[in-house]
């Protein structure tokens, strides 16, 4: 959906979330999107750019990359906010798993690394489509399949609104 | 070093651990390079695939990523050992803190991130120049800059030599 006009761009704002709900989710139109914000697996998100990492304690219990596309990590990297239309955010996870086999080698217990992948969440930036939900879209991947469970798709931007105003709605900083 | 004759490459293996021990670091000559293998900071790495994170607690106290040049991640996807000539591993690591605006935003303390920078080590596989060390030469930076400490230095491949045999002495495994 492409808006040319400053009198389509007001009507953007102002159905923002009804367009965001509305069209990839109805009748199961577009199989390859998750739910809600009709977002689509990106090609190649597994050779994105490193931004940080993570890991998750508690009933999560998981460790994270969080990668991003040219556009995220240059706005990443330069600390531009808000991040321009076309950034997309990758965050990866697996289980925090321990290494019997590194522990070994080590001589002590202290290893954890990435087990089972749990799933892939994406961030992507389009100031017009997602106006309502702080100019993001978000989507959930299991086994590269779109997650279509509108209810967990719901509480992407709510949790999100809890970060920092300025970061933009994202919860993480790039690396040194 | 080019070798460019069999009996070159036979003198190559003979005198392997003498080469790499000899030319980088006499008199200081190359200060852009770490200790012992002469390893130099590869340009981009930062950049490169992602092959895996991990969480080496106790002591260490950490959180890491592994990234792979094209050749390195070529071949941990394809399976291929040994890695070939010319693929570059490189460990980044940042001390594993809480992130106190995750756990509000959660409602629980469970989120660990990336700290400040501890060091960034590199493997990187020639397996003439370092025929003596199982075909990869090893380097540490911290901050930007080389450690030129020989005694870390050749700390590398005793350890790495604990990795199994099938794995061409390389801990990490690509994560799904």
């Amino acid at each position: 959906m492409a808006w040319t006009s400053s009198r389509g761009l007001a009507i953007a704002a102002a159905t923002c979330v009804t367009v965001a709900l509305m069209p990839p989710m109805a009748g199961g139109a577009d199989d390859d999107a998750s739910a809600v914000f009709g977002v689509t697996l990106p090609a190649g998100y597994r050779s994105w750019h490193l931004i940080s990492v993570a890991h998750e304690a508690g009933g999560l219990d998981d460790l994270r990359a969080i990668l991003g596309n040219d556009i995220a990590a240059r706005a990443f990297r330069e600390g531009t906010k808000p991040f321009p239309d076309g950034a997309i955010i990758a965050r990866l996870a697996w289980r925090h798993v321990p290494s019997a086999e590194n522990n070994a080698a080590f001589g002590q217990a202290q290893s954890f690394v990435a087990g089972p992948a749990t799933n892939v969440q994406f961030s992507v930036k389009d100031s017009t489509k997602y106006a309502g939900t702080g100019g993001w879209g978000f989507g959930q991947f299991e086994g590269g399949r779109p997650n279509r469970d509108e209810a967990l798709l719901n509480t992407c931007f709510p949790c999100h609104s809890r970060a920092p105003a300025q970061a933009d709605f994202v919860f993480t900083r790039y690396a040194p």
